[in-house]
């Protein structure tokens, strides 16, 4: 979890159901975001909720406000979320690539607020007031309204995106060298052979060498599969008698 | 909604809570993604889910196969999503972010299916030898785990992010279509066959399958190189004897 991430507080305003807020709490530790805030939830209890996996520490230190004024009170930026057919909206409104650019931006400098409303209505507009501004997730017009985990999950990963840790973590070790061509071509000649001893194609045919060639380059094969398809070549080879005809290995 | 996303096919495999079912169809319908797939769901009722506020239509929608290979057998491609933390894995790893511009390539050529796994251990290695490879979503290595609702939201909104601004760039005339997985299992099956005839593998091993598998889809085949491999393969079954074994072409 890296220091700007810290000064990121989610805030979630007038919550009904708990199993969001553990839903949230679970994305966001799923994102490295620790830091809860809840306004108003509507049960007590939404401390318990079982949708938290692998989140009840950040959920057990979620901070409860009794009004969004002091939610953010410490925060240098403050940013509301919303759906799509908002039309009466009085805030700027930024799309969600673009809002989490400044977002990140002032994520250096301090603290900063990302308010999420409640499932049935969203944020009003006395909650908004509080906002600089408003990002908005491009659902579509006709069912823009998410769920509120699912929402926080989509926000929390557009702030990760493309950070150089989750680009370290995710380069697989399965990213293979590819084959040189010395290897491309032994496979190539070894299908030809397999090929030519099965009837496929008469022996030595020129024009049907070339057309394997380049399909077998089309492959675009790494080292360990080109290994392995010719040590199968080899054994269909052997099987066929065709190996007295094929090179040494 | 566009005919490009009209060609992605979320693909849920052994989804146990219908709840995540529901969901999942949520989060399709905010990003105007229609067709939803289940591979034997835990519970047959998973239709009435009520977490699939706005989506009831999609989910009513959703066609349910027995299998991965049946869910996928029209797709051009076929992609794994997996959580932090599987060091094990066979396939080539692509961050959500590369992985989602190579999909929205081919979308505008074919079918894809994008598979999600089970909430407690996520896709198998037998589920995921049908993947051409697999996308991760760059959630922290501590607590990689996503529910899975707010998986195929963090997907499906890189899918739609920035739709406006791209670039419109068409599939170039020489870029053939890639084959079907219909085809590629095809293949795949009567390499087995070749290679259990000569010797290259014992007929029907299971792991040895999966392997051949994973190697096949590597290759990213076209349609003519599928066909032009297949009927390669056929001919050396048929000299090897072995088409008594191969289904009909």
């Amino acid at each position: 979890m890296t220091s700007d991430l810290d000064n990121l507080r989610v805030v979630l305003v007038a919550t009904r159901n708990p199993l969001n807020i553990g839903a949230a709490a679970r994305a966001m530790s799923n994102f490295g975001v620790g830091r809860l805030r809840v306004v108003n939830p509507y049960e007590a209890a939404f401390r318990e909720a079982r949708s938290a996996v692998g989140a009840a520490g950040l959920l057990a230190r979620a901070e409860q406000y009794g009004n969004v004024a002091e939610a953010v009170a410490d925060c240098r930026l403050v940013v509301g979320t919303t759906a799509a057919g908002r039309r009466e909206l009085q805030h700027r409104l930024r799309r969600l690539d673009e809002g989490a650019r400044a977002i990140k931006r002032q994520l250096k400098a301090g603290p900063v607020a990302l308010l999420f409303g409640s499932e049935r209505v969203g944020l009003s507009n006395r909650e908004l007031s509080h906002c600089h501004w408003v990002m908005r997730i491009p659902t579509r017009e006709e069912h823009g309204s998410m769920n509120l985990g699912q929402a926080v999950a989509v926000c929390l990963y557009e702030l990760v995106r493309g950070r150089k840790t989750a680009a370290r973590t995710a380069l697989g070790n399965k990213e293979k060298k590819s084959a040189r061509s010395r290897e491309v071509e032994r496979l190539t000649q070894m299908l030809l052979e397999v090929l030519g001893a099965s009837g496929y194609v008469k022996p030595r045919a020129v024009a049907a060498e070339e057309k394997l060639r380049r399909l077998v380059r089309r492959l675009e094969l790494n080292v360990d599969d080109a290994a392995v398809l010719l040590g199968m070549l080899r054994q269909i080879a052997w099987k066929l008698g065709a190996d007295e005809k094929v090179g040494p290995s």
